[in-house]
């Protein structure tokens, strides 16, 4: 149990983790901020936070848990907005898609508190952004990887995991590295290539008409291609390298694919397709028992 | 209301057609052939068909509704098996996911009587095949796309019209050309790039771990890449041109990305990713009232 939690950035992450401990009971209160006063005044008319800060640094103030729920390439300013009041035993999470970036900030800016930051990145999301649909189950049955370094201090970890789990969501821990390498693979190369196909087809002269035509499978390979932009800008500027480097792999897969395509080699190319299909028929996404 | 229909192909397509035309009750009986006898006699015992043919003249003889509902790449042998009993009058219609083809294989192989076949491509399908999946209701809300060409009688052009609106599918009407040029940029590239993504990843090193880690974004995405392989082969090879064409626009888009993101220029990244995003927004997938 907390006494006090402060969400910096009163968003759909921010938002619904404050409703997830609310709702299980972990928390006395709750003081939110947001870059935006009307973000903070609607968190607090909707119920999702109970004082509403006007400072980052006046969420931490008397907070023993702190959620940094800001766009990845607003962590620099929130921390150190907030050092000066980070004690030592105060947990502080954020909730990033990058970890190596945010790890390399929270060194530079917390220095020795950076013992109290325990990287998080909850698999969790919509392609809705904003207070609006913050939601308590968001985390629920979702992955949440934590990327803690050698500085960390192990009580706060396990703090971290006992409060996620008591949410429904299931905890790994891997190093910032692994994770932005595992990532880069299977979820910023995929937004990458459904914002550039979403952006081919509709672009073209006949895009119009042909987006009148595409059907569900269309619908849900560019569903991640409505993602927030900026966040998504942040994301692929952390993580280019790596990224960079799956795509690379991609195109070489993609190539090989039009070659027997272009060769007319139709039992190459059913090989191939049928590796992809088996696999993927396979393949089952993780979800923690509930 | 049809006498009888015959369908060749007792797969997802040919018996979830079946289904829906007994459900809306405008078959009096349905005669059913496939290439394996057993996947007949299933057919037949799970209701789908009334009668298991032994061949495909014979699911055609005293048909006046013939559903050809096999692979592309064996709509040529199928169009030669039949050709002998296509009578003035019978309303033959494909389901093919290409038609320019189709459409050419069927003058050179009906000849005269290419006046009796409705080019026809329902856009409904799932990612598992085979008569087990078969559903009366995969039309349902569907659009379906006939693409008639100067010989076709335009009588059964409405006959098929009104039979798909009786079965709950919109049906629109286009060229071959236009049709195929459409869906290589809606439909059939992201099957190939879903392939060839899925199969990047999960092919590299660390794959199984990386699939481990992915979540719901992933799973949409990737959700095509479990596609039949034996009809994507046909489809790939039958509009090749058309998919390569729209594969290089997608190349080029991706290039434009990864550009901004190689010269660190966050502002273009964040445009680009937004134009992207607020179409898909504003996009929403065609489906009739219901």
């Amino acid at each position: 149990m907390f006494n006090q939690l402060g969400v910096i950035g009163c968003g759909l992450m921010g938002g619904s983790f404050a409703l997830a401990l609310k709702r299980a009971g972990l928390v006395r209160q709750v003081v939110g901020y947001s870059k935006s006063p009307s973000t903070t005044e609607k968190a607090k008319r909707l119920g999702v936070i109970d004082i509403a800060a006007e400072s980052a640094l006046l969420a931490v103030s008397g907070s023993d848990l702190v959620l940094i729920a800001v766009p990845v390439a607003a962590i620099d300013a929130t921390l150190k907005a907030i050092r000066h009041l980070v004690e030592s035993g105060v947990l502080i999470m954020d909730v990033g898609s990058t970890k190596r970036d945010v790890v390399d900030t929270a060194r530079r800016v917390l220095k020795d508190r950076v013992d109290c930051f325990v990287p998080a990145h909850p698999i969790a999301g919509k392609e809705v952004s904003g207070i609006d649909h913050a939601d308590g189950q968001l985390y629920g049955g979702r992955q949440v990887i934590l990327t803690p370094i050698a500085q960390t201090r192990p009580e706060l970890v396990q703090k971290a995991t006992d409060l996620w789990s008591a949410i429904g969501s299931q905890v790994l821990k891997m190093s910032p590295e692994n994770h932005d390498a595992a990532f880069a693979a299977v979820s910023h190369l995929p937004h990458l290539l459904a914002f550039a196909y979403f952006s081919s087809v509709a672009k073209q002269p006949a895009g119009r008409e042909f987006l009148s035509l595409a059907g569900p499978g269309f619908r849900d390979f560019t569903r991640i291609a409505a993602s927030d932009p900026e966040m998504w800008r942040d994301v692929l500027m952390a993580n280019r390298e790596e990224i960079l480097k799956q795509s690379l792999r991609f195109r070489h897969t993609l190539d090989a694919l039009e070659h027997v395509i272009k060769q007319g080699n139709g039992d190459a190319l059913e090989d191939l397709i049928r590796s992809a299909s088996e696999m993927r028929l396979g393949w089952q996404m993780s979800t923690p028992k509930r």
